[in-house]
């Protein structure tokens, strides 16, 4: 089932949309209406996380790709909240850098709270899985040190287009990241180091995970570079397609000091 | 003024407390009592933030006692929500890790949204300033060199006890952290690399800031290690006094991997 967040003048609800003209609200007997025209309907990012963990290096292939060592454990960091966008928003490039990367990734969405959970029970705090665009700016990243600004900024983390709770097993899915038609990322999820539940395993053994929170699972090979215009699209099989554009920055921006 | 976050029944909304004995609603004419007795009122940790962005090296002298160079920009990272305690919280030492630090410092709390915002223009955009203790398990952020997992555990950002509105100039102040009594890290906000006023510009430059938003920025010199049964002070000058004990992680843990 794929499970979209719509906003229907003030009202924002969960629903399903299995006729492509009408959205039905996931919990049944809350609303005046039990269909609501997808006209009428605003269609927004699927989530707002109290956070979003990224995990690096979590492929085989990708960790291959950059000479570096399958990491002995996994490798968080953070995105902000504020980085989310939704479908068919625009991925702005800031001006700050000159070399953004697009990294297409499956990420798992949190159901209930999750806090020291076994890898066997982690399925139960899975409301369902989502793609994912861990856009960076590869230049900064290498400057920093530190990942917070080069994949912090705002628009820097596509989800969606829907929640898909029907995936049984996460470990055989083939994920492709497409830009301007062409295919630039492809691999499979059975190449991934740590599971998505060994990873909420890992991280709920850290910190307490959130009904909303994100977990983004890492990227295969291929990444590579998004440019003013194009379309960068992530396409996870039974998952969905997350279609985003990419625009320049144009805003004011405050003086550097 | 001194701001606190309060639950009372059902209701958790901001007060000021200048009898000791009573909680007065920071807005008045929402509620049906003008007065709420402290002794019903739960004191709540201040902010529910969408994000905390802290700043590493941000004290030319802690700068020097780690021989370190001096950032030629501020040097961001994140601690989750879910780290968030208050005034009188525990402390709880992860059983994953066998170092944990305190580092005492400056917290700003963001009272209206923030995106490229300069300099000159941040001090519109502050609630407040409160203590913070930035807790780091030094082990593990040596080993993972990225430092999401080491200052992102449960209870790792302890802030509070209030939020101070009128600190009009915030480079002046005295910073002390104190450990079973004893003065363990003394500096003044003087000594910054960054003012607070120029980590605002920086960091709504690369993400939107949100009312609740904390940042944190950094810490002077003397930073030390928790044991428990420790009870840990991050005193500010004019600011407050933030309080926790410490304590050993006793909850079962999933197996390790």
């Amino acid at each position: 089932m794929k499970v979209f967040r719509i906003k229907h003048n003030d009202a924002i609800f969960y629903a399903t949309h299995e006729d492509g003209n009408i959205f039905k609200p996931l919990i049944a007997g809350q609303h005046e209406q039990e269909n609501f025209p997808a006209v009428e309907c605003l269609v927004l990012p699927i989530v707002v996380p109290s956070k979003i963990i990224c995990v690096g290096l979590n492929y085989k292939e990708h960790a291959k790709e950059l000479n570096m060592d399958m990491p002995e454990e996994p490798m968080i960091f953070f995105k902000p909240p504020s980085a989310i966008i939704g479908n068919k928003d625009s991925i702005i490039l800031p001006s700050m850098s000159e070399h953004v990367d697009y990294e297409g990734e499956l990420a798992v969405v949190i159901g209930q709270t999750a806090k020291n959970i076994s890898p066997e029970n982690a399925h139960k705090h899975i409301f369902g899985y989502t793609c994912a665009n861990d856009v960076t700016a590869r230049d900064l990243q290498k400057k920093d040190r530190l990942f917070a600004r080069a994949k912090g900024f705002d628009t820097f983390a596509p989800i969606g287009p829907s929640i898909e709770t029907n995936i049984a097993d996460p470990s055989a899915l083939t994920l492709r990241t497409i830009v301007n038609g062409k295919v630039r990322q492809e691999g499979n999820t059975s190449d991934m180091i740590y599971t998505p539940a060994e990873l909420i395993s890992f991280i709920s053994r850290i910190m307490t995970l959130g009904p909303g929170d994100i977990i983004l699972t890492g990227t295969p090979p291929g990444i590579g570079p998004l440019t003013s215009g194009d379309e960068v699209q992530v396409e996870i099989e039974g998952v969905g397609i997350l279609t985003n554009s990419v625009v320049k920055d144009e805003s004011i921006q405050a003086p550097v000091q």
